[in-house]
C-alpha cells in the first residue's frame, strides 16, 4: 500500500479549495473513495456540490454554514467546529476513504475554534495509506511541519482587490 | 453575460494544474462547457482523464506527449507547441466553451516554443464571457499583467525535495 500523504494548501491567494477539489477529482479518477468536508462553506459551494454530485465517487459534506465569527457567540462557533471535527475524526478513523479533504480547517484553527494540538494528533496517527488534504489561510506552523506536501498560494493579482470586480459564478464559487 | 476572467496559476509549488482541474469541475457544475488542453502532459494525466471522463461536461485534450526538451530537436518541439496552440486558438475563437484551460502553457512559453506576444494577443481579444485559465511555471510578466486573477504557488514542503518520497498515484498524478 502506498503511503498516505498529508497535503496542506494555505496562503492568502486563490486556489486552495480549488486545488483540493482537483485533487479529489484526480483521486476519484484512480478509484479512491473521497470525502470532501467543508468546514465553513455556505451556499457559494453550490457549484462544487452540483458538479461533484455528477461525479458519484466524491462525497461532499458541508459542515459549517452557521458560523457567526462574532466574539459574543464564540461558544456557538466552537460547538459548530467541534461537531464538524467529530465527523472528520470518524471519517479518518473509519477507513472507508482513500482521500479526505478538510476544507478551510486552517481557518477554523486560526480562529481558535478547535485545539490544533488535538487536530495534529489525529492527523499524525491517521490510518496508513489515508491521504488527507487540509486547506485554508494561516495554516499552523506545526501542521506544515507535519505535512508531506505544503503549498502557499500567494496572490499576484486578485480581481476584487485590483479591479473591484464581482465574484464570477462558476469560476470563483 | 458575465465578464470572462483570465486566470493564471504559476510558481514552483504544487497545485497549479490541480487548481485548474478544480476550477474546470466547478465551472462544469454551473453547466459551462469546459475544455482542458494539456500542452505537455503525458501518461501521468491518466487520473485526471479517467475522472473527468466520468464527468461528461469536461473535455480533456492532451496535446503534447512528444516534447523532447532537447536543443537538437528544438524545431520539432516548436512544431508540436504550434499545432497545440492552433487547436487552442480554434477553441478560443469557436465560442463553444465557457471555460478553456491552457494547462502548462507557461512552461511552453518559457521554453520559447511559442511567441508569447501572439499568445497574449489572442487571449486579450478572446470572445467576451470566455474564461481562460493558464497554468505552468514562469508565467510571463506580461501575462500576469493581463490576467484578472493570478496566484503563485510557492512550495513550503515538497515530498520529493524534502523526503525523497516517490510521487503518489491518485494524489500527484
Amino acid at each position: 500500500m502506498e503511503e498516505g500523504l498529508l497535503v496542506v494548501f494555505t496562503g492568502n491567494g486563490k486556489g486552495k479549495t480549488t486545488a483540493a477539489l482537483g485533487m479529489a477529482l484526480r483521486a476519484a479518477g484512480h478509484g479512491m473513495r473521497v470525502l470532501f468536508l467543508q468546514f465553513i462553506k455556505g451556499s457559494r459551494s453550490y457549484g462544487e456540490l452540483h458538479a461533484v454530485q455528477k461525479l458519484d465517487c466524491i462525497e461532499i459534506l458541508p459542515l459549517g454554514t452557521g458560523f457567526t465569527w462574532q466574539k459574543e457567540s464564540l461558544e456557538e462557533d466552537r460547538q459548530l467546529a467541534r461537531s464538524g471535527w467529530e465527523k472528520a475524526k470518524e471519517a479518518i478513523a473509519g477507513g472507508a476513504y482513500g482521500l479526505i479533504v478538510l476544507d478551510e480547517l486552517n481557518y477554523v484553527l486560526s480562529y481558535g475554534l478547535l485545539p490544533w494540538e488535538e487536530v495534529l494528533e489525529v492527523l499524525e496517527h491517521r490510518p496508513p495509506g489515508l491521504h488527507v488534504v487540509v486547506t485554508g489561510r494561516n495554516a499552523p506552523k506545526a501542521l506544515i511541519s507535519l505535512a508531506d506536501l505544503a503549498t502557499e498560494m500567494v496572490p499576484l493579482k486578485h480581481p476584487y482587490h485590483d479591479r473591484g470586480l464581482k465574484a464570477q459564478r462558476g469560476i470563483e464559487y
